[in-house]
């Protein structure tokens, strides 16, 4: 096969069968295909597109190009959920416990933060000791023994995923919706999981700003999943603003501690809570969205949740007693108050722009490279619907790098749109597609 | 800057500003952008165009990534010819020694052939001791002692160009109206030539097939042209059939000696004479195509260009005896007559098949690394609007490899459509642009 071709054939609006992409996914893996043909075909791949048939295909075969863990010894539904990742979203530490505590097995493969959007390893790792490089084996043992689990992307798992991410990532090929699909849903396959609950955000902190193309993902997804047999169900929800108050790594650590201790905030949970409903519904086929809800709520009202939680944390050695005595924790050094100048009620909080000021206190990463300061971030007092008087603190900023507290002061201060006529909380949980 | 920004712009449709490419190819030239982002931004540049003015940034800025040849000290007006290649396409080898006999200096830089298409350089490197490798300084000295020299790309002249295209020929995205422009421009304009022909091939055995695109390619070039202050015509001329009668580089030679002695077939002599009444008309402002033509002929009869010729070819180290001699040059092992299987007229003589027959032969490169053989290629006894008998002979094939007969002709025999119907000579200069 002459890749040459194949790429002539994408860019013109073709569509390659599944002999061609293994040719390329493997020859690219091999080394025989250099990373500029590849990076040709993906920008082929980003103006041609493919249509569902394709990506399933293409999802398939990148599906062969590492090992499936196999968990099918350990009883029970093993289901994921995978979020396309915002600002302020802290859902999976909350839910993955909270859904093992209600006997579901949760073999979560995470990621980590990138440009404004926090990523849940970094959140994770932020508690001292916590490891999220498992081997396989310990992966299903902890699968089996506690029924959740939290780590990394292995490289074993799907290797062309990693090397062809990284690719896109450096050649701005990211945003290409079929690639998104095959890129995600090829780690859940191999990942061994029976089902799989995607969150897709959508607004102005999401990857998917407008809920068309949020749409599209979603169909996207669900299809792709289907013709590989993985069962699946997508929410689309907010990201316009922050999801909870807190967004910086240990701070989202703090605020999941309260929603375990059943003092989470409203949008926050709503969230957890729509997710945990579909979880439950692949898992076991409730599909009674109160019943579900409310025995989920029991699990974190009496502990069951929180418990889980301690659990996963001490067995992927993270140091538990901070988590139960969280003033030890060392905060940022500098702790700065965002007031409001005016009296009126919040219209926006901008998620893009408070997600960028958590990178330039040094939460987030500009680059794979970049370390993460698991100290640094904001916690928002004031948010879409709050009704704020002058003086008000509308967020608090927390660093330890001094020469960015007025740069990112600023980007907050645009973050925040402040007026005189009443506004609503916005929804949260906003479609559920399957 | 960022060259995730820029080719995401690109992406999206913008345009890069002259910093912008200046950046790109700086540092593609330099190692520093890598492969993989240049050819990504070159899919982007496939799918997103270029408009007219960013096309000339780029090619002002390709212009300044190499040494420009200065020809200023050398009286008279410096005119190019450039043809965006065919089957047979001989041209460059009669009309650069016939403008130069007209007193025209002609610095011409050509290329090899690819693909279907034959190039000047092996054309004339099939004369014995023939160098197309001249420094910079020989040129010079040969344009001003004999009016003409014609050379190959330098590795000093443009090499951007150099890079962008073996990456270009390697990534699918040669077929790049504004990256064509670019290409071609650039090297015209670092030669330091003081206007320029164009002859633009449309057809089956050409790049743009259809009229339309050669159209759009030659409004870009024009317009690229005149914003880098170059003087340049365009024709558009027909391909669809070989030009003239021979296509192979040594029958091609021999095609040009008796093109030369005034016996060179009518399609071919029709495009030589209207070309070089452009660059007449360049050099001079003469506009009565006519009487150039008059003028160009009289210079063809009297043998001024034939000796013209033969002094370029002994400056440039050729055999110039084999050429006064031609019947002493080792032909090809094996000659297969093709014949006609009907009778009637000739309707097609297919120049994209016949030129892979070529190629077949021994006569063409499939990859730039193959080797030509001189002496191999096709003599074609009937063209399009010719009469055929059951039985006449329709081409010759020439060849030392035994073993790719039966298959070229195949091919040949494919190319040949001959229908009972009266068919006509087709025009071969299409249209004028300026």
């Amino acid at each position: 096969m002459n890749p040459l071709r194949l790429i002539e054939k994408k860019r013109d609006g073709g569509s390659l069968s599944a002999a061609e992409w293994r040719f390329i996914i493997q020859s690219y893996l091999s080394g025989q295909l250099p990373h500029y043909q590849m990076s040709a075909l993906l920008m082929a791949v980003y103006f041609s597109g493919m249509d569902y048939e394709e990506t399933a295909t293409l999802t398939g075969i990148m599906v062969e190009s590492g090992e499936r863990l196999d968990l099918r010894d350990i009883a029970g539904a093993k289901i994921d959920k995978h979020s396309t990742g915002g600002v302020g979203d802290k859902v999976s530490l909350i839910l993955a416990p909270l859904m093992a505590a209600a006997g579901i097995r949760v073999p979560m493969i995470s990621g980590r933060g990138l440009a404004h959007t926090g990523g849940t390893l970094d959140k994770l790792e932020s508690i001292p000791g916590f490891r999220t490089r498992l081997t396989p084996k310990e992966f299903h043992q902890q699968i089996n023994d506690i029924g959740v689990a939290m780590i990394g992307q292995s490289d074993r798992i799907v290797p062309a995923d990693k090397k062809i991410y990284a690719l896109r990532d450096a050649t701005s090929t990211v945003a290409s919706i079929p690639l998104i699909t095959a890129s995600i849903l090829s780690k859940k396959i191999a990942a061994g999981v029976d089902g799989l609950v995607m969150d897709i955000k959508t607004g102005c902190g999401a990857f998917m700003a407008r809920m068309e193309q949020a749409e599209k993902l979603a169909q996207s997804i669900l299809r792709t999943a289907v013709a590989n047999a993985l069962p699946t169900v997508a929410l689309i929800t907010a990201m316009d603003q922050p999801l909870g108050n807190a967004a910086g790594n240990w701070l989202e650590v703090l605020e999941v501690l309260q929603a375990l201790q059943n003092r989470g905030p409203d949008d926050l949970m709503k969230v957890v809570y729509a997710l945990g409903a579909q979880m439950l519904h692949l898992a076991e086929g409730v599909s009674q969205p109160q019943q579900a809800q409310k025995r989920l709520q029991t699990l974190i009202r009496d502990g069951a949740a929180m418990d889980k939680f301690l659990q996963m944390v001490a067995a992927q050695g993270g140091d538990t007693r901070i988590l139960r005595d969280a003033g030890k924790y060392p905060m940022a050094k500098f702790q700065q108050h965002l007031r409001s100048h005016q009296n009126g009620w919040v219209h926006e909080a901008h998620a893009l722009k408070i997600g960028y000021a958590v990178v330039l206190l040094g939460g987030g990463r500009r680059t794979m490279n970049d370390t993460v300061d698991p100290a640094a971030g904001i916690v928002l007092q004031k948010k879409i619907g709050d009704q704020v008087e002058k003086g008000d603190i509308l967020a608090v900023l927390h660093t330890n790098r001094t020469n960015v507290i007025s740069e990112a002061a600023r980007w907050m201060r645009s973050a925040f749109r402040i007026g005189p006529e009443q506004s609503e909380k916005p929804r949260t949980v906003l479609k559920l597609l399957t």
